[in-house]
């Protein structure tokens, strides 16, 4: 390792594999032997055409994307896409513009919100009376027939819920945000109409959104939908009508190599498990730490917990980036602490964190 | 110069300043001794804050941007804005949502194409008479008073037609397109409702959007307004209400000290235009090679030209790359060459790029 690298539990930007941060370096001054650097060349040239078509590819060979849905890596994040997602497909409503949501955090509370500027958002489940501590229970879900879609956030950074499969919602499309959670698991992509995820957390660089929609669903957006965001127009452009995050892109498709370079999918998912498992038993067996979620929906991304003894937050935080590990305060709007750990989190970094958390403990 | 350099003349993404680029690679491992790079870093962090208010800052000083304007960094590239521009504005039309464009080339009638689904989008001038030779002379403009704002594009790449100054509009507020010439020449932002510009040709990495605007223009927002284009809500946010494109805002930070360095733009505005001049002067002396543009309106940033004899064409651009001239095969929509020459380009390319076509048309 990079002898001034430290380990980062930053909810993301989160922290990247350090070969391939390594080799882009180089790449910023010349990129293939061009002589020109990577975020210098047009996004319509060969070598940055070959770069993105060669990304695609890495993510359809990683996430098992079958043919008949469209890959796309767009701007505005998932935030973006929030707006983007009713205006691609809340006209396939039976009557009229409407969406149902699954409320299980922050993050669908902020889609269901934004949704709500274009048609009916409804609340058809939520979380909420258990101050968002599980994913609400399947058979509680209220949904609509004349829905044009159902929303789900797969893993909530904020709570540390995670979806443990895709429900069955039956012929409605499941239209899913997996900015927390993508390529950190295998997941039967046909059970869902559309994914969307925001790079910053398990793919790289902010900026980039990808988007991965069956293509059944394309066709359907509203005449205000911007261009940079109807699907169908991107889907016929290679996602750039105009110029793409080619920098995020890039980035992207080297992680994806990283990626498959470990054993891909079912390699990272097992260290993921693994990874999560370690920090969950610590806390199960301390008298300090808590961590208040159900066990059956516990993320294996985002790790929130609280000290019982408040007043030694702040004592933990600094210790804690003394000893190397940075990026563990939890979220403003619930407090506490939150061991977020993506792919590119090694072992190394959660043995020295559980070592660090004990030693705390002992010493508190 | 990195042994490995060449000179690139590319429309964007374009060629950047070297040292820039030599820096931005130890800050991907490592960044301000943080034991994290710069892409990992949490936006909200005081590293990444600092950064964000200092590139503010930068930007508001080289282009002394007046205390009453706002400085935005978006997602979405200019073609984002496209949409956005008329999602703040045009609800200040007096008899309804409508705006005015002077047409100049591609990129004012593609803004134009997307407005036109929020409103009315008037042609108060075109040059699509004259192939887009020039900027359509102010006394032709037909500007109605009903409409909420006057939409320009400073500098039109393709075409090479570059406005001389900022044109009298009265009251209507003047929303223009910086794209391509931002920060390559010293303007009156007074005399500017909304100057935005994508930042993939004089300021750096692709992703990034830059908007200056007037407060007063700010909460006229259309109810149907994404979030993360809302400007008051994003000038409220420190254009965080989602993650930004931090690296392109890391990279436009260093750019503008870059640039500051070199002594502002009255230093490089001077440069630019001797580099200019050194091109049109080869041009307007050449038998073999012709340009279009009407002298008053010529591009200082995008000079575009043709090979009378239009067989020697592929000739040129591969004689010119086995030189270590890349980038200069003109838009697929008008053909020919263009030469880019935005902020990064040095002297030293511009006369290398003169030796050539001068020896080229010697032997042709």
């Amino acid at each position: 390792m990079f002898e001034h690298r430290i380990f980062n539990f930053a909810p993301g930007p989160a922290t990247l594999p350090e070969e391939v941060l390594a080799q882009a370096g180089p790449d910023l001054l010349s990129w293939q032997g061009l002589g020109a650097g990577v975020l210098e060349v047009s996004h319509r040239g060969p070598a940055f055409m070959q770069c993105y078509f060669d990304a695609i590819q890495h993510l359809r060979d990683l996430m098992s994307i079958p043919q008949n849905y469209k890959i796309l890596f767009l701007h505005g994040g998932a935030i973006g896409q929030n707006a983007a997602i009713p205006l691609n497909l809340m006209r396939l409503g039976k009557s009229g513009p409407q969406a149902d949501f699954i409320i299980s955090g922050l993050w669908t509370q902020k889609s269901r919100l934004e949704a709500s500027k274009f048609g009916t958002a409804r609340i058809a489940a939520s979380s909420d009376q258990n101050q968002f501590r599980q994913i609400p229970e399947r058979d509680t879900w209220d949904l609509s027939p004349d829905s044009a879609y159902v929303h789900l956030c797969d893993n909530e950074t904020v709570g540390g819920v995670e979806f443990p499969d895709a429900p069955h919602v039956g012929q409605i499309p499941l239209v899913a945000d997996f900015s927390s959670s993508i390529l950190s698991k295998s997941i039967d992509v046909s059970q869902y109409g559309v994914i969307f995820a925001g790079a910053q957390k398990n793919i790289g660089a902010a900026g980039l959104t990808i988007v991965i929609v069956r293509e059944d669903l394309l066709g359907y957006a509203m005449p205000t939908t911007p261009s940079i965001w109807d699907w169908q127009i991107q889907a016929q452009n290679d996602s750039m009508i105009n110029t793409p995050c080619t920098f995020a892109i890039y980035i992207a498709g080297e992680v994806f190599k990283w990626l498959k370079k470990q054993g891909g999918i079912p390699h990272i998912e097992k260290v993921n498990r693994q990874k999560a498992q370690i920090l969950y038993t610590l806390l199960d067996n301390s008298s300090l730490y808590v961590n208040h979620v159900d066990p059956r929906h516990r993320s294996k991304m985002n790790i929130p917990f609280f000290l019982k003894d408040e007043s030694l937050n702040e004592r933990f935080i600094s210790q804690a980036a003394a000893a190397g590990l940075i990026g563990l305060k939890g979220h403003k709007s619930v407090g506490g602490m939150r061991a977020s750990i993506y792919n590119a989190m090694s072992l190394a970094g959660i043995q020295s964190l559980a070592e660090f958390m004990q030693e705390f403990e002992r010493l508190a």
